[in-house]
C-alpha cells in the first residue's frame, strides 16, 4: 500500500493532496515563505496522529505540525515536502481543574478561545504573545509576549504534554502536580523543540487567578537610558508589573497616527498592575515615584477600564500601524533578547545602525525581560530594501550575542534564525543534535529546522 | 599511563585513592548507603574537570559528582565505582550581576554561603532546601524546598549552565537575557539529571530583591480537610505566599517537646508574606479572613523577627525534633507530591496507613506545592520496623501516582526511587535512556542511576 493509501485510509478526506491546501500551509504571515507539503492531514485524535506518524515513518516521509500559521519565523513550513498534520480539528478543552488551576487542551485550540472557555472559572491564562496562536504552536515555539515579565513564557506555563514521537510512540511528560524531581524533564524538552522531536497531542497548562483590579499607566522619557534605568529599579524593587513596555519615538509617533493618540514622541513606558485595589494602588504609587526619579514626563494613569483598554488597543496595533507608517510596506520583524544591563545599549545602536540606512524601523518590546523588536519597514518591490533590512536584522542578532543575550526571545529559530545557531550556541549546538538523533534518527519530524543540518 | 598516573600527574595531591577519602563518599545523610568510589578527586577549574573527564572516558572509568553530600537518596553514591568528583574546591562567587539579578557561581558553594555573599546587594537566592546543600548539587537534584509556591525550584533557578559532557567536551546552556527561544533548552534538561549527563562546573542563577516586609502567622484547622481548602482557596485568590508549610498533630507535638513551644497539636499551617510593609499587611489579613472561613483555631501573628525567627527556626528543626520523638531511631524520610485537588485524601490515607503500621511518622510538607513527607521512625537493629516502613513509602508512592502526582517532589531518585521511574513515566522513561545514550554512550556518568539499566 502507498503511503497516500495508508494515510486516506485512516482519515478519509482529512487527508488531502489537493493543491488549494497544500498551498495555504505553504504561507507564512511574514516574509519567510516556500516550502510546499506533499499532503495535508487534519487528525481528530491522538490515535490518528499516531498512526499516522508510523504510516510516515514507514514510507520515510516528513512530518510537519501546523497551529494557526502566526509563526513569524517560517516554523510549519515543508521544506522537505512531507505531511503538513493540521491540529485545527483538535481544538478542544478536555479537562478544567479550577482547584489546582489547570487545564487539559488539544494543542489546535487558541489562547483566545481557551480564555473565553475560561471566563467563567475566575482564571486566566496568561500567555500573550499578541497573535491569536494555538497552544500547541505556542509551546513548540516556547512563546512569550507582553505578560512574560509577571507570568513567565510557555516554559513556565506548560506543566505536562502527550507526544506522539517520531516512531509514533506515545509518550505523556510531567504529571498534574505542581513540581517533580522525577527524572528528566521532558517536558521542557519539547516546548521549544518546534516539532522536531515530536508531535505535542495535548497539553496540561498552568492557569491564574483573573486579577481583582488592573492599573495601567504611561509616561514618557528623554533618553533610552533614563528609560531602562527606571526598568531595572521597578524590577529591583520587587514590584510584580504585570506587563512593562517600550516604544520609541517613532512606534510613538506611527501609534499616534494610527491610533488617534497624541502621545509625546519620547521613548515610552506603558505598565500594567495585577492584585488586589489597594496593592494594585500601592504599586502604581510606587511606580510613579521611581519613574519621576528618573525624570519621566508625561505621566498618565489609566484606572478607568476604557482608557486602559484604549492604551493597550494601541500597544497591540503597533504592528499594524508601523505598517501604516510607510503606506505599500512590508515589515521584517526581528526579536533580539539581552541582558537588562545591556539594553539600552542595545537599543541605542539599533537606532542609530536604522537611522543610518534610510529604512525605517520603530523599535517596540517587552523592556522587562530585556526582548525588543525592530519592525523594519521595506518596499516589497525593492531588493536593495530588503538587502539592507536584513543585513541589518544580522546586525541586531550578532550584537545581541556580543552583549551576552540571545538571537530570539520569542519568536524562535523556525527558518529565519538557523544561521545564527552555532554563533550562539557554541558546542552546544550539536549536542541538540545529538539529542534530535537520538529521538527521530530517520529526521522525519519537521526536517530543516533547528539542529546541524544532516549532511553538515 | 595508567588512569590513576593521569589523573595524578593532573591533579597531585588532589586525586587521592586514600580509605578515608573514598570512605567518606560513600555515606550519605539517610539510611541509603553503599558504593564505594576507587578515588576522589578535587579540581578546582572547569579545565581540569574537562580533562579529568577525557582521562576517565579513554579508561572507561565511572565519574560521578559531589556536592555537599546532603542528598537524600543516595545520588551521589559511586554504585559501579570510578572516581568520585568533589566540587568543595570549586566554590566561589564568579561575577554577582546586580542590575540583572543574576549571579554566576561555582558548583561547590553552598546556598548559605551565597547568601551571605549577596547580604550587602540587597539581592538574595530564594532557594531553601532546608540543608545547606551545594548549589551544583541542588540543581543536578533540581532541589526546592520551603519557599518554592512564591519563587520556584531550582527548575526557576537556573539560568545557565556550564557542563562537562562524557567526552570532555564543555558546553554553555542558557545565557544571560532573561529569557530565548533559541534552541531546545539544554539547562531544563541538565537540571534534575541527577550527574547522568554531565558535570556541571558553573551556574548562572536568578537571584530576586530581599523583601522590605515579611510577617507570618501560624494556625490550626479541625480536620485535614478544612487545612487543604484553606490553602486552595488562598492560591486561587492569587495571594503571594512565600511559604506555606504544613504540619500534622503528630509534627506539632514533636516540634513542640523539641522546641518548647506550645502550640495545639491539630493539622498545622505556618505562612509567611514577603513584600512592602503595606502589601504584607493586606495579605495577611486577607489570609486571616480565609483561614477564619475554613474554621481555623489558635491564629497567632507573628510580626516581630524574633516571634517569626522562633517559629521558622521550629519548623527547620522538625527533622531532628521528630526524630527526638523516638529515642533511638533513624528515619525513612518520604517525599511524595500531588495536585492539591487531591492533598487532603493523600495526606488523610498516608495518616490512616502510617496509624495502622505501628510506625511513629509524622507528616509535614510545602503544601503550596501539593509536596509532602512522612518522617519514618524507626529502630535501626529492627528487619521488621524497616520492611515496615519501606512498604509504608512504597504505598506513599503508588499513592501519589494514583492520584496524579509524583514519586518525589524534590528529593529526586537517587537510589531510593529508581524502581518506580518505569511506573511513573511508562513510555516516557526508555526515552530519557534514549537521551541519557546520545550524551553518554559509554554509560560513564553517575552509572546504575535515573535511566533504564542498560543491561535490560
Amino acid at each position: 500500500m502507498t503511503a497516500h493509501d495508508a494515510l486516506s485510509a485512516l482519515l478519509g478526506d482529512r487527508f488531502t493532496t489537493a493543491q488549494a491546501h497544500r498551498a495555504a500551509h505553504a504561507q507564512s504571515e511574514t516574509h519567510v515563505t516556500g516550502g510546499l507539503p506533499d499532503a495535508v492531514a487534519y487528525p481528530e485524535t491522538t490515535a490518528e496522529v499516531a498512526d499516522l506518524m508510523r504510516i510516515c515513518a514507514a514510507h520515510r516521509l516528513p512530518v510537519i505540525g501546523w497551529g494557526a500559521g502566526t509563526s513569524l519565523e517560517g516554523h510549519a513550513l515543508a521544506l522537505h515536502g512531507g505531511v503538513t498534520v493540521d491540529f485545527t480539528r483538535m481544538d478542544r478543552v478536555l479537562d478544567i481543574r479550577a482547584e489546582d488551576m489547570l487545564v487539559r487542551v488539544q494543542p489546535g485550540i487558541t489562547r483566545e478561545a481557551l480564555n473565553r472557555d475560561l471566563r467563567a472559572t475566575g482564571l486566566f491564562f496568561p500567555v500573550d504573545p499578541g497573535a491569536n496562536a494555538s497552544l500547541g504552536g505556542m509551546a513548540a515555539t516556547r512563546a512569550s509576549g507582553t505578560t512574560a515579565v509577571r507570568y513567565g513564557t510557555m516554559r513556565d506555563a506548560v506543566l505536562g504534554l502527550e507526544v506522539v514521537l517520531a516512531d509514533g510512540t506515545v509518550i505523556r511528560t510531567g504529571s498534574a502536580a505542581p513540581k517533580s524531581a522525577a527524572g528528566y524533564d521532558l517536558t521542557a524538552l519539547f516546548v521549544g523543540s518546534e516539532g522536531t522531536l515530536g508531535l505535542i497531542t495535548e497539553l496540561t497548562l498552568r492557569l491564574h487567578g483573573q486579577p481583582e483590579a488592573v492599573s495601567a499607566a504611561v509616561c514618557g522619557f528623554a533618553t533610552m537610558a533614563q528609560t531602562v534605568d527606571c526598568v531595572i529599579e521597578t524590577i529591583q524593587s520587587g514590584l510584580p508589573m504585570a506587563r512593562i513596555e517600550f516604544l520609541d519615538p517613532a512606534a510613538v509617533a506611527a501609534c499616534n497616527a494610527y491610533s488617534g493618540q497624541t502621545l509625546a514622541e519620547t521613548p515610552l513606558l506603558l505598565v500594567e498592575f495585577h492584585g488586589t485595589p489597594a496593592s494594585v494602588a500601592e504599586q502604581a504609587a510606587r511606580f510613579g515615584e521611581i519613574a519621576q526619579s528618573h525624570g519621566s514626563t508625561g505621566f498618565r494613569w489609566a484606572e478607568q477600564p476604557e482608557d486602559r483598554s484604549a492604551l493597550w488597543k494601541m500597544r497591540h496595533a503597533a504592528y499594524p500601524a508601523c505598517l501604516a507608517a510607510r503606506p505599500g510596506a512590508t515589515a521584517i520583524v526581528t526579536d533580539v533578547c539581552v541582558p537588562i544591563s545591556q539594553l539600552a545599549q542595545a537599543v541605542e545602536e539599533t537606532r542609530a545602525d536604522i537611522a543610518a540606512s534610510g529604512i525605517p524601523g520603530p523599535i517596540l518590546g517587552h523592556v522587562g525581560d530585556g526582548n525588543f523588536h525592530a519592525i523594519l519597514l521595506i518596499d516589497p518591490h525593492s531588493p536593495e530594501d530588503r538587502a539592507t533590512a536584513k543585513a541589518l536584522a544580522a546586525r541586531m542578532a550578532t550584537r545581541a550575542l556580543r552583549l551576552g543575550g540571545t538571537v530570539t526571545g520569542e519568536h524562535g529559530i523556525g527558518i529565519g534564525k538557523l544561521g545564527y545557531m552555532a554563533q550562539e550556541h557554541g558546542a552546544a549546538w550539536p549536542v541538540m543534535g545529538a539529542l534530535k538523533t537520538a529521538l527521530d534518527p530517520l529526521n522525519l519530524l519537521n526536517p530543516g529546522k533547528l539542529v546541524p543540518p544532516h549532511d553538515a
